[in-house]
């Protein structure tokens, strides 16, 4: 046995299950780059081993199909009449690559099963259609949940135009995210934090508030973790407030949505390569629901929010929000700042619900994520 | 196979551990009523099987020991010879019965394995000692975190002459536990307020303070569950004014705590069944540490705190609590009352401690266990 071997190749694979398990783990492959494209993993097996592997790779690159046929030809394989397990079914149109479906046709296999069906529009089960007339045996729908998991910001926005909004917040045990005079370094741990930055890579964009941004000079990067790709920086600016200088502009690529149309600040902005957006309600505020929509247009899968309690309130209030990620501390801190300023209720029936979807420890820590009903 | 029988002597017992497992099961069996005492679990085992098990019964009645002995000579086995498997060290002092390890020594058992040792300083590894002297093999030490556990209360008053005091709070997940006008009813689900009362009935007494008294006649009886035994009920009263008309006064046997002395009131709680005990702290407010002490000689082992935001706080900031027991809803609710009403930090270094022991989803709620530093 070769050590330096990747062991996907040692597993005797007892069953369909087990396979889509382990094209799963490569997509996970993908978490950090394949954006806008899903995060696709794709294992061959034939005679219960697995002959090919492979995942989706950055945008231009081949789809994880084509990386697992490839990875099968160099390993010296024959993939006719092997079993393909791919997460997401397999493309039929030509995009920045030619269609995956025609390439498993033309290499031979004998079945597909895929995890899900592609939302996309320009896929929606044609992919599976064109394998089935070639003949090839077609299942789907195997490890779903997993395999929506994974691509929950893709699969949004094929849905619905709009990214996945993921929200993250970190707090005292009795909800308290800052002291009364603004401290909140550090009420989680350096491993919450971290983890933190994880969620940030898996990101297409990170936004925060002009108050996030006037308060820390926040740089809104992965910093904790190496990733491949920095996600695109998001500011909401109602006023056209930033500076140029400020850290979140530097490096270029920065959307600044505001509600103020400037355009001797905005030719500044420009100047620092970055791009001003004006999208504003009627209450001079930035239009949050226009602008999740317009992140949508501009192929944003997920949106990771780390803004402060009015933004967030604001966000929550106006259905832009699917998912809290919350970082709870076992600390209690008494008075002191509220997670998101929501106004006072005057009965229950008017709280807002949620659904808890996993909660870990991370360190001393606690993450919990919860979904909007 | 008799379907009736206890599946306990069905099992096949590999090792101490499994047989360990046994016992702290048969010790959970006495989690609503032996209290002043340990709840105590005890298996005899001869030939891989259970030939006699018991758990501790109210106060007065057979330990665990005794009860499996006789379960033993009730079922016809022999027990000479066999293991016994016990949760916390047998006694060996004189209390309302006669020490266990006496009788282990007259039924000519070969070996015993404690989980622990009894803390209880009429015990305090003489039990094990007078089995080692007659002769028998003798082991501590195993599965003792689940041993520790069961018995928190129990152990916490043999150490440090102090009840282990839980407070149990429920709130939304922007932690709220009522909103601004006060309603709170429901912010948790019925099957967390179910829980709620599990944890009230292991308890040795449900304490709450006047405010929570006078705003909802609170009974702090056990009511969503079956319970074989109404813990003892405690309310922190300083100015006396509780109503001898109360719900928590009816029945009898309510303990008022008060910083007041009152003649004429005290006659009238004292012909309702109620104890009125004064604790005076410098302040004109009951002594709280000195409440907690008076617990502790009282016999109280767990102690169960449901009170509003104020009692709450002034508990924890005195280091009266031991475990928070929180019920954290999928829900935000904004503006609203907090659950501690503990003052404002300067600085994060003022923050109190806490470390996360368990999180359970409970419905679609969250039950965190979080204990003090």
């Amino acid at each position: 046995m070769n050590l330096t071997e990747d062991p996907i190749y040692q597993f005797d694979v007892g069953n369909d299950q087990q396979a889509m398990a382990l094209a799963l783990i490569q997509a996970g492959f993908g978490m950090l780059n394949t954006t806008p494209n899903p995060r696709v993993g794709c294992v061959i097996v034939k005679e219960r081993r697995v002959i090919g592997a492979g995942f989706t790779q950055p945008p231009g690159g081949n789809h994880a199909e084509i990386q697992a046929l490839a990875d099968a030809a160099a390993r010296g394989q024959d993939v006719r009449g092997a079993t393909v397990y791919v997460t997401l079914e397999p493309c039929s149109h030509f995009g920045r690559t030619p269609p995956c479906a025609d390439a498993l046709v033309r290499a031979g296999v004998a079945r597909v099963v895929a995890a899900i069906a592609d939302p996309n529009p320009l896929v929606a089960g044609q992919g599976l259609a064109k394998l089935q007339a070639a003949g090839i045996d077609v299942m789907c729908g195997l490890l779903e949940e997993e395999a929506q998991e994974i691509n929950i910001g893709f699969l949004a926005r094929m849905r619905t135009g709009k990214p996945w909004v993921r929200m993250k917040s970190a707090a005292s045990l009795d909800g308290k995210t800052a002291l009364h005079n603004g401290l909140s370094q550090w009420i989680t741990s350096q491993a919450a934090r971290d983890d933190g930055h994880v969620w940030r890579a898996r990101a297409c964009a990170i936004m925060a508030g002009i108050g996030t941004i006037a308060k820390d000079d926040a740089q809104l990067t992965v910093r904790a973790i190496d990733t491949p790709r920095q996600p695109r920086r998001i500011v909401v600016d109602s006023k056209l407030a930033v500076s140029p200088q400020a850290r979140v502009i530097q490096g270029g690529g920065t959307w600044v949505f505001t509600a103020t149309e400037d355009k001797e600040k905005t030719a500044r902005l420009e100047a620092e390569g970055a791009e001003v957006i004006v999208l504003a309600n009627a209450d001079g505020k930035v239009d949050l629901p226009a602008l999740v929509r317009e992140l949508g247009q501009r192929q944003i899968n997920e949106l990771h929010v780390e803004a402060g309690s009015k933004l967030n309130a604001s966000l929550i209030r106006e259905g832009c929000v699917d998912e809290l990620l919350v970082y709870l501390a076992p600390s209690l801190l008494g008075e002191g700042r509220n997670m998101f300023d929501l106004p006072p209720l005057d009965d229950l029936s008017g709280k807002i619900g949620l659904n808890f979807y996993e909660v870990k420890q991370i360190g001393p820590d606690l993450r919990i994520l919860a979904r909007f009903n």
